[in-house]
């Protein structure tokens, strides 16, 4: 299969499936000269590792990466940076209750149809653990583009919504909670919501908000790669992903051309910003901020009908670990895939330079 | 520039500015051997065409493409389609008041600052002049993948929605109105709204919806290029595009898992189709359906404040042809765009194929 | 078929067959602010053209080129430059007598048997007419990186040889015959050959060096895109050609490490230059310098055997208007892609800036 | 820094420097389905191996592979195939005397003025070293392509050649010798040859040809990705390589048309293969053969000037474990090189097919 990189000249290659042997990558374009804090990187991980409290999946692996090529002294050489991430917390036989079953809005069925081969335990190459490369690489493309602002959170669970524009909220609130929700009062009835959910065995979705300051003016190509379509297929590459809306989104739909337009400051900036820093394709400098929609996950511990490989109906419960909500572990893949999008397009936008 | 160039094996890359010579493109990757139906390549053209009714804009220029290669006596050849269309129907004076003057949310902004060159004339390059070269290549796409039924149609316009599920619809009747909406009276609502906008000198937004059936199970790949981000990418890239969901979209978001999944019929189909035709990344065979956002058009007849170049806000008052509303015209482009992502992912998927 | 794209970021997408209405191609990533000389592009054209001397084939068609887009004002705005050369000499008849049949050495088999469908005018797509717009493209990829000078030119005929090294070469008189050969003596030996071969109904091959001067340090990637792999890939691209060596070549096989170092100046330059200009797949500053070998062309106004589409070996004899010799029509063709691969690597490396 | 991708549908990314922890690689787009043979690519790896025989370095390291993904039960799963070799046998210490030294014909000055950062340590990403990752996916190309037969071997050693015919040779002879030479005679004086150099601590050159048979008719473009352009780009990328020549070569340039016609025989195969199995860029069916050429190692024990990066000239001697003749371990190198290519047109040729 291809479909395993991402970006043109800051380009990430992953491999692994959920229950291999390990997970990892190989970063292909990172400039020489960057000296990488990889206290940071971990960190990333941490965010996005599961078993971090009540509301997340209890699969308590410590991910930690380890860098086989592409640093030198503790600096980017600019060659490529191979890393992996070995799978040490696997319980394969959480599986082996469905190695002949198509498990409901899961892949399994695309995939046997697709390869004529399926690896069954856990979901393979579509579970959501090969995101933790990702968020290697997005934390290693985060520390290229150090001046950039890249914040994520959740904005909404189930039906529960910040009600507050983000300019309003203090995004060192993000981490300060399980949900990862800045605005206290809403992140007190998510969590809520979630552990009713979980209680049930059922899961419930959500959507996360990313915002990305300090962009410089430029970004993004005008007709096939506009930078609103880059970051739109990142972040829709993510497990779960339902939608994704940038600047005044669906709602932008339902507006009139006179309330939507945002006029200018004599200084370049805009009085508004529905655009959402990006105009015709091409940033403006304008903040960047988009929304995404994750559906709830598909494993509940409920029972439900799904379809084996005679095309029998089998009842089966869910077994194996599960998020009752995936949104929290999302935010730092979310950040991640900005990032690289970001990291990517600064390269990019190099080439415009007349002088050399 | 680059990302003028769209799709990996199915692959088209465009030329061309609103005001230049001519707009067109290359067609590389169309397999040997369709017999093309240039008709109804003409018949999509004119579906995008302006100045069909009152309710879109009044430039009349016959669209006609001339083909210049990769097709002998009306059959691909399989070599790369080259192709032109003229433009007859400029107007170029008709942008001369904005020659040193930025629109608010138009491109010419970000096109000054990135490049250092400006083609003032009409969108440049951010035209959606530009889109003519993207149904050509999407009515080729679709005579290739012929048993794949592509349907767009307008589904709102501002805050007025068709309240049915697509399944009650008849595409019959898309083309039976100008607003191209099946759906006959929420399509009078529709055409009501956008001539009350336009006396007022005003533009409006609205959602497109595309269904496409008879999908071959396997399409799209598990990780970074799943077909709904791939789709996704696709329609993005089109003019005014604000957002993009597949399936249950954001509304999946505030649902349950026990409510979302698709359960099995012993064939493999699925009793509902949240997951609206692809899981994991991969199309399953059931319908794909997804909503694509248009913001309102941003040129206005009405007065607003532009900046110009030396950094002063000016008054100034739109001119030129514009459309009240995108959304009609933008259906044959969906359809184009959702034709060449099916037709790629259509060569990509055979070299899963073992034999050879 | 792909493959009809060359480069990453100056890439050119070609268009078009021999006999077909025109060619062309579409140049995407031509940075912005280069005002074009369109007389040095036509006279590029120019040197390409058959029918020059009476020692080339005698097509006359007069190449003219016609830009579609990507220029305003005579200055490349950075958007994609759409190109056109109409077809006007075209004398399909003369290929009439070979539409049911493989002439021996033509790409007429190998296509059937590809595609399944042959357009037998002419070599349809092998042909070298397509080269022409490969020339409109490196004109502007010279124009692009003009400090850098690329001069190709004609080092041997069958077995008729420069004996000098280049540097003893005035490339002011490359142009000053048609064989462009810049040693006159050799020059004259081998104008007597190609008449005395043409006289006898046949054809006969040679070789092109290419001299690459004011390179900057640093272009080319260290492994799988090594500036020399780059470069061999662009001249094996070009049709007729069987070989390709750079530097030391095939000679350098033949010597030790003792003889074959170039040592260094204090000042980063080098004694010898052996290396040809590139050490480790990247360009170290030194004058870039490399052979390509082309084969005789296959049509012969002799009778030969060729096989039919029923299996049958049949006498044919060649008609059409040939070459005798393609060698001095390909020198412009290597200078046009030496200067495209530069131009792509130009802009490949400013990725490598660490400032942004 | 990027071009360390290979391939378009089947495509290697590779990492690691010859004194970092690791090197390794991913590969993409190897089909599913596929039982593997371990130990034949472990036997690929042993090949490449130095410290084989007197005559190549003497560095011992035991390569091993280690596969993380893609592969279950044994079998491809269709999904990337990340893998790693553990360098063991280092020896960083051997390199501390060339820390601020740039070594004549080395890459040192080049990566230095290119990325202002220097892995000092052996050659770093130019290193012969990452071709071993070449061999493992060379390795599983070759099994892939099962029926294809690919054989490289030794055809020339400073001027010793063979002289004969590569149809009069024994392929099941290349094994049989250190030099990897099928003709027992030249092979012995290669070897004699080879040892009297080494005494006198210096290298020599030498060449490598290829013969690939039973290729089925149809792989490559006939543009710009002709598939002797892709062959020759695949070796001008292996170390020390400064020339390739396929079919009749550079000796074709000096012969005439009738001389070099390739005759059909009535079932479309042909009597002479002048032409090396390719025509108009794309496959005939007939055996392709190719020759490349390696310049001599670099790395001399005599004594030579070197340049530091104060701009000073010092003397150096060469220490390190170095290879008199790179030649036969390319061997393997040039194989899986061919292989590689040969995999990723069988993966593309596939598009050509007009069912789905």
């Amino acid at each position: 299969m291809a479909g395993n990189s991402f970006g043109k000249l800051f380009k990430l290659t992953t491999f692994g499936e959920s229950h291999g042997a390990a997970i990892g990558g190989v970063i292909d374009g990172c400039p020489a000269g960057i000296e990488l804090d990889f206290e940071a990187i971990q960190n990333e991980l941490n965010r996005r590792k599961p078993g971090q409290s009540k509301i997340v999946t209890q699969r308590k692996e410590p991910d930690t990466v380890e860098f086989y090529s592409g640093i030198f002294e503790g600096v980017t050489t600019g060659t490529p940076i191979g890393f992996v991430i070995h799978n040490t917390n696997q319980k394969s036989k959480d599986y082996s209750h469905i190695k002949d079953v198509y498990r409901p809005s899961h892949a399994d069925y695309t995939y046997d149809k697709k390869y004529g081969v399926r690896d069954y335990r856990g979901g393979g190459r579509s579970s959501a653990r090969e995101t933790a490369s990702r968020v290697v690489a997005g934390a290693i493309a985060k520390q290229f583009i150090s001046t950039i602002d890249i914040n994520a959170f959740t904005s909404s669970v189930g039906d529960i919504f910040i009600d507050k524009p983000y300019q309003d909220l203090d995004f060192d609130l993000i981490e300060s909670n399980a949900i990862r929700c800045p605005d206290e009062a809403t992140a007190a009835k998510m969590i809520s919501k979630i552990e009713a959910i979980k209680k049930q065995g059922d899961t419930i979705g959500g959507t996360i908000t990313c915002v990305i300051k300090n962009v410089p003016v430029g970004l993004g190509e005008p007709v096939f790669d506009k930078l609103h379509a880059e970051l739109g297929k990142a972040m829709l590459s993510i497990n779960a992903v339902k939608g994704f809306e940038y600047g005044s989104g669906f709602c932008g739909a339902k507006m009139t051309g006179s309330d939507h337009n945002d006029l200018f400051n004599s200084d370049g900036t805009t009085q508004t910003n529905l655009s959402g820093g990006i105009q015709g394709g091409i940033s403006n400098g304008m903040d960047i901020y988009f929304r995404v929609a994750f559906k709830p996950v598909a494993t509940v511990i409920q029972k439900q009908e799904a379809l084996n490989s005679q095309g029998e109906l089998v009842e089966m419960q869910g077994k194996g670990r599960h998020d009752p909500c995936v949104v929290p572990r999302a935010v730092p893949i979310v950040e991640a895939m900005a990032a690289m999008v970001i990291a990517d397009q600064i390269l990019l936008r190099r080439q415009e330079s007349r002088d050399w």
